[in-house]
């Protein structure tokens, strides 16, 4: 493998070649209109443009990618995360156009990326599911049966569902009954079609995940887990490695399970495998990411595994170089998601330009970001700046950095996610490691926030200015006034 | 503890004030003038204006430090590296004045700071030393006796020498007299004095350092070694942890000659042990520094341990959290010193203003600095614009994060140690890790290093000249000429 093109922009693209760089890989990027000054153009060996600012009219084009790589001469094509990474169509084009593909098989893509195959192939390998009925049911009496087997709370599903019409929770078999027939009026009306899934309601559930390689001699390991359960709008937020809750036999339980997933569609390359876990440390399977994921940092971190250089190693037919034996977990990581949108307003992106922008530094911090000071937050494409990630010894000392270091970091220009980040790290049940999924609409108060920075350097502002007048009297009348010195250091 | 002065200045005063502060513990910074807008002066929680800029009116006045502690109520004194850092008298006015020095007993610091009463101090617990006399000689005879004893090669030192003068290297028995004579009358001519010391001469050297830690309960243990033995006018440029040639057994034995040399003067907080060892890592006790070293962030990389939040533990009378078992050496780390100095004049110092400054990032890389683009690197100080640090899982990745990292760093403005230290990373006697103290002078030719960035920044501001006046000429002509996007991409 001689030059490997990034098909992808941001954060993204330049930690992929960042690790190309280290391994003596030459790099191409692509890009978009929107993209022509991005870091991620500069860090390449040579860039490509192609095409408009919707991802669609560019970033999306697999035909376009392919010949930038024929033009180039580039005999590989790293996908990132998003865009292509799991597109199986496009990972056939590349095997036809006669390219490597940095992931696994467009088969294994396939099969995964449809959660009745995904749970097929996991079947076969015994891997825990939800409870629940695998066919749907109408029968009020049939269902009843099912939901006391399953246990309660159970969650009524309808079968041609989504968006949450027709589905109840029911905490226990005497209102049963009831909330089933309301489900199924709900369900008919809905979709006109009123059968149901019966499945265990997991009440207070954490998402974990495992890490897993696979390569193309057979071997498949994992590299523990991620613990991702801080999610805003259904996604991910703040991840960590390890899971505060774990204990080292489940751990071995769910890396078991999770290469058996990977075992079961012959994976090779970086994947993850996705795990819903309720209050009592049951674990069960909810699908497979075929790629490299956002928070695969705090793995390398507690591994000192460079996640990217296997998934090149694997792609040019090495063998991974390590055992399961031989790995183990150091410290603790936090990766923050920080994003250009505002937690006091749902989360929504708050798009525009970073007027300020001044990364931390120092022990124990890492920052994956495809921004600089001046630069503009594109509409187009995920509104994410930078990934934060701190490790340390222990937990404890992962978060008090990353409050050192969301103190650190200075954004104008942008509301972000790094007040609502630290929120996070200072809220008790974070700190206890007693959370799940419901953590944000369970502590988090939108219009809560401190706004931050922002305002701090606004209040820093008027407070010159306050001084600079009151100088400005005191010079005319005479006086000698103190250094303000003071004013500086507040906004250190 | 609820406030630490940081008595000095650049990197290592932003270093330790991010412990404190993921410790919750408030921070008071000092600058002289030239210092008045550090990064320092602005990340502190307070700060006092200590003098004019030259050290001995400023940083290096021990009452102005003790003054700016009462003045801001701080209780506690980290004086870094340097400056006061081992100066006893002034660790005994910190005590007299009631405030807590983060560091060893101004006993231990007078011990070890001088070097006779530190080697009495370490042969009380049978640490080797440099075979040699431990009294002048004057006599031949006498001398050729014990140069026999010692093993050749020898080296001659006149016993109230300096500077090199009186100094002979001897390579065998058969010349030893002649040498003998003229080392006498050369020390007689320059000193007064003819009597001369004799010991072996390392002729391959290796400085090879010993991290420790003591508390005040007693308890003092290592955190395995530094390998400092690539050097520039006998100062550290480059050092790594853990060495390349140190086998487990004498890493231990090692270990425990610095446990016991820090015992021998009750030891607390952080300190260093050096050790010269010779080709058959046969090591021998230079000297202990009291203090927080330079390159104290590879030991942190390896063993994911924070010296300064030992030091700030121990100096508030905790006992020492971890066992000498419990430590572990994972992966490995090098720190670059970022000189601003010329390598091909000698490495003198190059002053001047950053105009261009961006550090890398991605993973594996710590950068431990003190400026931001546009500030000027003042002349009364270090002129250390950084560390640069990265680390692996093995050696190898190391020196690969290293040379992609100065790859990534662009520094215009200032000439700076970055070409060199590439140059080392890619030496073939350092890859090996078949090197000693000579290696600069052994390897390197000044005047022989491209110049780096600055030279490829100069060049592609000629070509986009070159360009823009055939660009110019063609429109002129009206004729359509390619985007020049190639050249920015090879800035990149």
């Amino acid at each position: 493998m001689q030059k490997i093109l990034v098909a992808n922009r941001g954060e993204i693209a330049l930690r992929v070649m960042r690790s190309a760089r280290e391994m003596g890989i030459k790099t191409v990027a692509v890009y978009s209109d929107a993209d022509r000054d991005a870091l991620h153009v500069r860090y390449a060996d040579e860039s490509v443009h192609i095409g408009e600012a919707p991802s669609n009219k560019s970033y999306l084009v697999g035909s376009k990618i392919i010949d930038a790589c024929i033009k180039t001469g580039a005999d590989a094509i790293h996908p990132g995360y998003g865009f292509l990474s799991e597109n199986a169509a496009f990972a056939r084009q590349v095997r036809e156009a006669g390219l490597i593909l940095i992931g696994p098989s467009p088969e294994a893509m396939e099969v995964m990326g449809n959660k009745l195959s995904a749970k097929a192939a996991a079947l076969k390998y015994n891997i825990p599911m939800v409870p629940g009925t695998e066919e749907a049911i109408t029968d009020v009496n049939e269902a009843k049966k099912r939901a006391v087997e399953v246990g309660f709370p159970i969650l009524i599903k309808a079968a041609a569902g989504g968006g949450g019409k027709g589905m109840r929770i029911v905490e226990s078999e005497l209102v049963f009954e009831e909330q089933m027939q309301l489900a199924v009026s709900e369900a008919v009306s809905a979709f006109g079609d009123g059968s149901v899934f019966i499945e265990r309601y997991v009440s207070s559930p954490r998402h974990i995940e495992i890490q897993v390689l696979g390569d193309t001699h057979g071997n498949i390991l994992h590299l523990f887990e991620r613990d991702c359960s801080v999610q805003r709008r259904h996604q991910k937020v703040v991840e960590e490695a390890p899971s505060s809750v774990l204990t080292p036999q489940i751990r071995e339980q769910m890396g078991k399970c999770a290469v058996d997933v990977a075992r079961s569609v012959n994976y090779s390359g970086a994947g993850t495998v996705e795990f819903i876990m309720d209050e009592n440390l049951n674990f069960y399977f909810l699908e497979m990411n075929t790629r490299l994921q956002v928070e695969h940092p705090v793995t390398e971190l507690i591994t000192g595994i460079d996640l990217v250089k296997e998934q090149i190693k694997i792609a040019r037919g090495e063998a991974i170089s390590f055992k399961q034996d031989g790995l183990q977990i150091n410290g603790h990581a936090i990766e923050l998601r920080v994003y250009a949108e505002d937690p006091d307003n749902n989360f929504l992106p708050d798009i525009g330009t970073l007027k300020t922008y001044i990364t931390p530094k120092g022990p124990g911090v890492r920052v994956d970001d495809g921004f600089e000071q001046g630069m503009e937050i594109p509409i187009y494409y995920d509104p994410m700046i930078a990934k934060l990630v701190t490790y340390g010894k222990d937990r404890t000392e992962a978060i008090d950095r990353m409050i050192r270091a969301i103190d650190e970091y200075k954004i104008t220009g942008i509301t972000t996610t790094l007040g609502f980040g630290k929120f996070v790290m200072q809220h008790e049940a974070f700190a206890s490691g007693n959370f799940d999924t419901h953590f944000v609409s369970k502590y988090f108060t939108p219009g809560s926030l401190n706004k931050g920075n922002e305002e701090e350097a606004l209040i820093a502002a008027l407070v010159m200015e306050t001084l600079l007048n009151a100088k400005a009297v005191a010079i005319n009348n005479n006086i000698q006034t103190e250094d303000s010195n003071w004013v500086k250091n507040r906004r250190g």
